[in-house]
């Protein structure tokens, strides 16, 4: 019997999945860029955003979805705005790129704000958004993603999970990184739940008929998670309304497809007819702290807003205050230094895919 | 008995609510304008952030807390990004005239961004974003607000309901606006309920204790509201993460107060000691979407989203889905004709106010 999780080292890992993308066809610039999206999210801790998607990006290569040669273009500019056509291309990459021009146009303008049509899939919205805090600027990123979620008082799935993120620097203190899909759970934590074979919450899933379900399958079966608020009286049209917010964003104003005709991420799936615009869409942006208040006072007053919050009253028997993104950089500082743990269906995919593409499987 | 309700004529409650403003000591013009915000939300339906609020800004006027001679200036600027310091002002002017500086930069540059410190309650948050609708821009609104919501695990009072808005303009139909508090529920919708002597639903509010609570006093009595999400498990932590991204944009940005020093909106409450800031905060924002790709492919695509949206198989039993800000158009146009109805206690307010300040109560 296979262990049920493989410790490997985060360097070879990303030497390995770095491998995998130029065996599809990328640039080692590409390669090494999409392994290393990839790798902050298993670093992270996010790991159903980590290599266990590598196998999912290389089905799609192959049905012709993801074109690993993209060559992504601005189509569409103003001083601070943009659009940029991926190509097809790799979200990984695509968002990376848009947001190197985002903040490109911040540095200039003081803002900058990219929309991305014919994409695929992005990643972490963290990566993303992050990039901007080493600039001292705050950074934001959103994506659309294939339809699994209902708006308030439908069971159609119209929306994806489609995430938010608001990366903010500090001082002394780690930055806020604010990165949430607007639905109430994320696809994964049913996926953990069937693993277990324990039944779901209330107020995560629906099932084909629109009635709560506690039975995770019932996804499959054509349900559909639920917006952040799960139910009308809580606000599920909160979590709707940011859903929608972020469709828009990323999808119309981009020119790729919004609502359910975003492409599926699996490549079994058929496209939707009649799709209104190209791929999947991003959007990204920057903005200068200092075109606002001058940096230091920032920082001393987001150190105090975090010690603030971290030194809240809890409520007997709970744990701490947390702040946003503080769980994630514990785990990359320990997985840093000790190891990514991939479970073992991830481990053998790695495998099988090591040997498809003839890429000596080295972790 | 008095009626419960008093139909009152929109003009007449404008001219009167302008009068005030102006024995308040504002000019003609600021007068006029705050009368406008505080109009918008009466005639949209928001019944709790209109003219029932009048004599609480009159009330932290006569505590030297509200400016109404404020001459608010630019303090810090880029070519998209500004901080405006709105001299103690109405929040209801400051927001405005923020949003005005922020629609100007985008024309320019494509995108315009203000943070406001030094200001105080906006009125909603929508009628700034809306401002950006008629020029084919995207419009977003966000201010903090005083604390009576707690992070998740805490018992502590450290966040207000922070409201989010984005209005986004359509082609035919009419412009999607998302205007939402980031607690599960408004303080509002406590005070209906406490109103007909009824308990509030489990996931609102929890006692002083953190306990969940159905009993609407306990806000009074030391509890506080919950983030939207309700509980960690259906995540909260997501709602408190869009209230922190709210609170640091509009209150650390700017200079303005945040978490806990958020000045009350009601006088007889003191400050907090050691104000790290200004006031409270406000964070406007507009894009062009033509910065993004031709305004009429955009608009012609947000009426396909709009039509595929209105169009979802509802659940047996449920409404028809709504298009974020729907509700409040309907509403608009019934009150823009048929009138605005005020309960006996703010008609009641209303009149005294006028007495008080000498005004004559015709409407």
């Amino acid at each position: 019997m296979a262990a049920e999780y493989h410790t490997v080292n985060p360097k070879k890992l990303l030497e390995l999945t770095t491998s995998i993308f130029i065996k599809m066809g990328c640039s080692a610039t590409d390669a090494a860029l999409a392994a290393e999206v990839l790798q902050s999210a298993d670093l992270r801790g996010i790991d159903s955003h980590g290599v266990a998607r590598l196998s999912g990006y290389v089905r799609l290569w192959k049905a012709d979805r993801i074109n690993a040669k993209a060559n992504p273009k601005i189509i569409h500019e103003t001083a601070t705005t943009a659009t940029l056509d991926g190509d097809s291309g790799l979200g990984l990459t695509n968002a990376a790129k848009a947001m190197d021009i985002a903040i490109e146009k911040a540095k200039k303008y003081g803002s900058g704000w990219v929309a991305i049509q014919n994409s695929n899939h992005f990643g972490i919205a963290g990566y993303h958004a992050m990039k901007a805090l080493k600039h001292d600027m705050i950074g934001m990123s959103l994506t659309n993603a294939s339809p699994l979620v209902s708006p308030t008082f439908s069971k159609e799935r119209l929306l994806g999970t489609n995430p938010i993120c608001y990366a903010i620097p500090a001082g002394k203190c780690e930055p806020v990184v604010i990165d949430m899909a607007t639905s109430a759970a994320a696809n994964g934590k049913l996926e953990i739940a069937k693993r277990k074979n324990e039944p779901i919450p209330s107020g995560w899933l629906q099932d084909k008929k629109g009635s709560i379900s506690n039975n995770p399958d019932d996804l499959k079966g054509g349900g559909s998670l639920l917006t952040l608020g799960s139910t009308k009286e809580m606000g599920s049209h909160k979590g709707y309304g940011l859903s929608a917010f972020v469709d828009i964003f990323s999808g119309v104003l981009s020119g790729a497809n919004y609502g359910p005709w975003v492409p599926p991420f699996v490549s079994f799936l058929p496209l939707a007819p009649d799709m209104p615009g190209k791929g999947i869409g991003h959007f990204v942006g920057a903005m200068r702290v200092d075109g606002f208040r001058p940096i230091e006072e920032f920082k001393s007053n987001m150190d105090q807003w975090i010690h603030r919050f971290k030194s809240s009253q809890t409520i007997e028997g709970q744990e701490k205050v947390i702040i946003p993104g503080e769980p994630e950089i514990e785990m990359f500082k320990e997985r840093t230094s000790s190891g990514i743990p991939l479970i073992d269906a991830v481990y053998q995919d790695l495998q099988t895919l090591s040997n498809e593409l003839d890429v000596q499987f080295t972790i």
